[in-house]
């Protein structure tokens, strides 16, 4: 690891965006998503699953009341993953275990939004959970309502199934972004008070054990960098060292050696130093990562990073699907073997690639690198845009990359492939992590050192650095244009990502470049125009991965584009692309000469050259699909 | 339904089979797998899960005497679909619910090889193990040893799923065929007496349910036609016409209203005379139908009979594997939707192929058409044929027909998918179905009426007929050249099919065709040359398939050809066959000219032409994959 390149995401105090591509999505997620996740946390969404979330607390609140006053609590089981009203009485927890997260998300989602748009309304009601959920909070710090609610004595019994440390590194970011949004300290205090008693309860001589869902990881780092106290960033190093030995804690704790998959899907398969192939639940192996990746930088610890790096390769170069998704398999929703990458039965989770992001920030942190921004580009382009519909009123937890609609409702193998977004989930990770990732973007486009500014998405904003005043103009997504215009606080080092897709692009100004990043030396005001050159392109995928062969996928710029039934009739599988498609770029979609096959008349019949039509194809960024009812989608099609 | 065109196939004892392809599969059956099945059975083969069949008749035997005798017998529950020394105590019964007829499948493969090859041991073993069956039986006659051992008052109270209706029609198939290879009665009259059990427990003034797994319909007409009493036939008719009538009587049993997916599963959705689509369990449906076929035949339904015709276009003509595989998904074990054959996820049962092949020959004997003598032939050649390793020792239940070794060890998807043969199985339905089925194959072959005598499958045979004596020396699956001898008893008519297969075709004497049948007229002794043009072809499936688009598959008279590693190497994905291949047949494969693209280095980049080496393929025929270790195979390839 080079120092001198380390960097940090800006705070989003000190980005303003101006990009009408973003400003619509915030727009969206303030405007919709904040106020419509309000009302499904407290259960007044008409005909959406219960969520729970609220009532929780309210329950855990009166319990710790209860506990405070000497009073006896009623004692309920905690064996189970989601607790409803078949199998729980009324007075018990409700809901998954992981329930308390999104409370925690949606107040995070608050406090980058207040930034972005002050809102006193919306202030007001996140101060007004914000007590119901501090109210909750046991004398000694602990929070967690289902342990609050159903079994005190169970704490920490469980770490592998029972989500308490998850909930805790969701409370712990909530409360660092609402610190920044508001300058309160309420929630910040109650996650300090929390983690406090985690530091005391985990350690060498305390309980060895680790998170099974990760995410305390990268939250106890940010706890560290909002306090400068170093027990979190050894408490989040404990839980990465101790993952993974053996003989495993999760055995040591059930009392049984486990002869099945080793923890594989909890990465607890061994200790993270030594993991380099991405395998397991993808959301907790980016999680993991993302805290991997920060303990690697602030520890100087090359073991760890070396991981981290292979890690990386081993997602980007094997395991991610053209549209930055990741986990191709719905069973554990997971990652798969390398080059296992099947279109129609995809899981690509939105919120994986939301995490996945999480963990390429952290490594461009550390060390710069095309590769990385174009994967955070990729991601957040395509699948994690596409997790949520135009009208930010529904939401995708999978994100398919081909959907024959009759197969969803016929074929049990692809009953978790969704033809059309969803409302509101039970189990509703997804929508309120696409809130926090939006309305924190700003935090993803910009990283910085004393002496080195870093563009890594061109993403129009004005930004107050400390190495300058930065205005950029973006047409980014558009043309490729991008005006940067600099005022200097000192001397110092302007490095620009050189998307991998723009294979021509132009600098107004002279630079040197290393490993994808073009770096400019900035003594005095000035404007840098940069031009990149978004051709539409034919990107064919490995002949490894064996559902694209003989098949392209249409790329512009960033997006990747799609075939869906609305513009090309059912049967999209019928369709072909031109080797010479005469390309034409109309803004929202492009448009190919194509063919469509005749349908055949037989099962099988001898081969002969099929008879085809010629078509004009139309394609329309993956991001916007299933935005028009239901129908068939193809992102990669026959050349 | 035409009367005249009806037919009956010829009993074993009247055909001896000389084709060497054949015999040598009867001798493996034989010589194999009866001893080895003998010893599974007898939990007796070391390192085979075990079956525990005939220790569950033992069980029986005793419990049986006690009851003659007076004695009280404990009781155990009998709510599990499998039952191990974890779950039940020593006494109780063991194994699947339906762990019986693998004993009854045993003993119906001994009565058909008995009549192909006497053999006293063999005939010593048996009798030895009917003795052990008939002393189970009860008093009442009633005899599954699931009920008996663990509980008498839970006997025909779940149809659904506990199997006692699918015994009782393996042991009335088993003692139908053992009774006609040695004339001994001994299991015939348990069949028959626990037959008459059900005539009185079932039926209009008794239970109205019908079998959870189908196979008791045909075999119930099987003892009408060894017995000629009708009560066996009208007994089937009634299963047949009350299931799926509403109220449904699984629903009226378990004191609650379906909500899910209305027995689909057990083809019990609606009445089979309304089912057209092929649906559910693949195995189970195909028995049903092959009960449908026989009372739409045997009861002149033509309302029964235009159902069969339905089913039978929706397998060939839209659920079908062009090897005659049946059942896409393992969910189930069931048919997928229309034109859902996916390669690598295929369930194509063993079982299935033979049901279906059971359904097949009934639908002929009721109109001959060469569709349905070409489907009988693509299942028998193929899919029925690889679920045996060529020295008969180890067996596939699922036949794909696409196989990667890694992803059948990493994909919980695949887990299905076995690379290589498994030498028994716990829930054990293949290894003895193909054992009964290779041994009984001259009942799919011929068919006979007082008038006509037809020639389904060219089998090298010497048959005495009602019409005539016939001898059949066959040279089909290779050059394609038959002959057929025949010494008439009197005038006759001899139908050929004329397999789809072959475009041209000429006979030695002059015909008339109707429905891909040649008929002639034979009036003295004769000799009939039949040549058969069994070119190589390559074969594309419908577009409407979504996973053989631009690929082909090789096939030569009845055999559908796959590649293997063992002869291409790995990443057969990578290879593609040329469109002017310059085949050679070299006997056991055919050669072809071919390319391998060369590796992609990058995950995703610029499409281009793909650089390609010229490479010579080697097809082997499907039946025979698997016999040389582990590798990847491949039916369809690139063109």
């Amino acid at each position: 690891m080079e120092k001198t390149a380390f960097s940090r995401h800006l705070d989003l105090s000190s980005v303003r965006i101006s990009d009408s591509f973003w400003n619509e999505k915030l727009e969206l997620v303030r405007r919709e998503v904040i106020p419509y996740q309000y009302d499904a946390l407290n259960d007044a969404v008409a005909g959406a699953d219960k969520s729970y979330s609220v009532e929780n607390f309210i329950k855990a609140g009166k319990i710790a009341e209860k506990i405070k006053n000497g009073e006896s609590v009623p004692v309920f089981p905690t064996d189970k993953w989601c607790y409803d009203e078949n199998n729980s009485p009324p007075e018990a927890f409700h809901g998954w275990v992981f329930q308390d997260s999104d409370v925690y998300k949606w107040i995070e989602a608050v406090g980058f939004s207040l930034i972005n748009h002050p809102d006193e309304e919306l202030e007001k009601r996140a101060d007004e959970l914000i007590e119901i959920v501090c109210a909750a909070q046991l004398p000694d710090g602990y929070l967690d309502t289902l342990f609050i609610i159903n079994d005190r004595d169970a704490v920490f019994t469980n770490l592998k199934d029972r989500h308490e440390l998850y909930c805790f590194g969701h409370l712990a970011e909530a409360a660092v972004s609402y610190y920044r949004g508001t300058g309160k300290r309420r929630l910040l205090d109650s996650a300090l008070k929390f983690a406090d008693l985690i530091c005391d309860a985990f350690g060498p001589d305390g309980i060895k054990g680790y998170p099974g869902h990760e995410i305390a990881e990268m939250a106890l780092v940010k706890l560290f960098e909002e306090t400068e106290d170093k027990k979190y960033l050894e408490a989040a190093r404990f839980f990465i060292d101790e993952r993974g030995k053996k003989p495993y804690y999760y055995d040591i704790v059930e009392g049984k050696k486990t002869v099945y998959d080793n923890y594989h899907y909890n990465q607890a398969h061994t200790q993270p130093k030594y993991q380099y192939e991405a395998v397991g639940h993808a959301v907790r192996g980016v999680y993991l990562y993302s805290g991997m990746a920060d303990i690697a930088k602030y520890c100087s610890d090359d073991e760890l990073y070396f991981a981290c790096k292979k890690l990386c390769d081993s997602i980007i170069n094997r395991k991610m699907y053209i549209t930055g998704g990741i986990g191709a398999t719905v069973d554990g929703e997971a990652f798969s073997f390398d080059y296992d990458l099947p279109n129609d039965l995809a899981y690509s989770e939105t919120c994986a690639s939301i995490g996945f992001i999480f963990f390429l920030r952290r490594m461009l942190e550390t060390a710069p690198d095309a590769l990385l921004g174009d994967a955070v580009e990729r991601a957040l382009y395509n699948t994690v845009l596409s997790g949520m519909a135009l009208d930010g009123k529904s939401f995708f937890y999978v994100n398919p990359l081909e959907v024959l609609p009759e197969a969803s409702s016929k074929d049990s193998r692809k009953r978790h492939i969704r033809p059309v977004r969803q409302k509101w989930f039970g189990c509703a990770c997804c929508p309120p992590n696409l809130a926090r990732l939006i309305s924190s973007v700003g935090e993803y486009a910009f990283t910085e050192n004393e002496n080195i500014f870093f563009i890594h998405q061109y993403i129009g904003s004005a930004v107050k650095s400390e190495n300058a005043v930065i205005e950029i103009i973006s047409d980014y997504l558009d043309s490729g244009n991008v005006t940067i215009r600099l005022k200097p606080k000192k001397s110092f080092t302007l490095a620009l990502r050189i998307p991998l897709w723009s294979k021509k692009y132009s600098f107004s100004e002279g630079f040197t470049e290393k490993d994808g990043y073009a770096y400019f030396c900035i003594n005095e005001a000035t404007e840098i125009k940069a031009s990149f050159c978004p051709e539409i392109r034919m990107i064919k995928c490995s002949n490894k991965v064996r559902y694209d062969l003989d098949k392209i996928a249409v790329t512009r710029g960033p997006f990747v584009y799609c075939l869906e039934q609305a513009d090309n009739g059912r049967d999209l599988q019928m369709l072909k692309i031109s080797k010479t498609p005469d390309f034409s770029y109309e803004g929202l979609f492009i448009t190919a000469n194509g063919f469509r096959e005749k349908e055949s008349e037989q099962l099988y019949s001898d081969w002969k050259e099929a008879e085809m039509s010629p078509v004009r194809l139309k394609f329309i960024p993956y991001y916007r699909w299933a935005n028009r009812g239901e129908g068939e989608m193809q992102v990669y099609v026959r050349i």
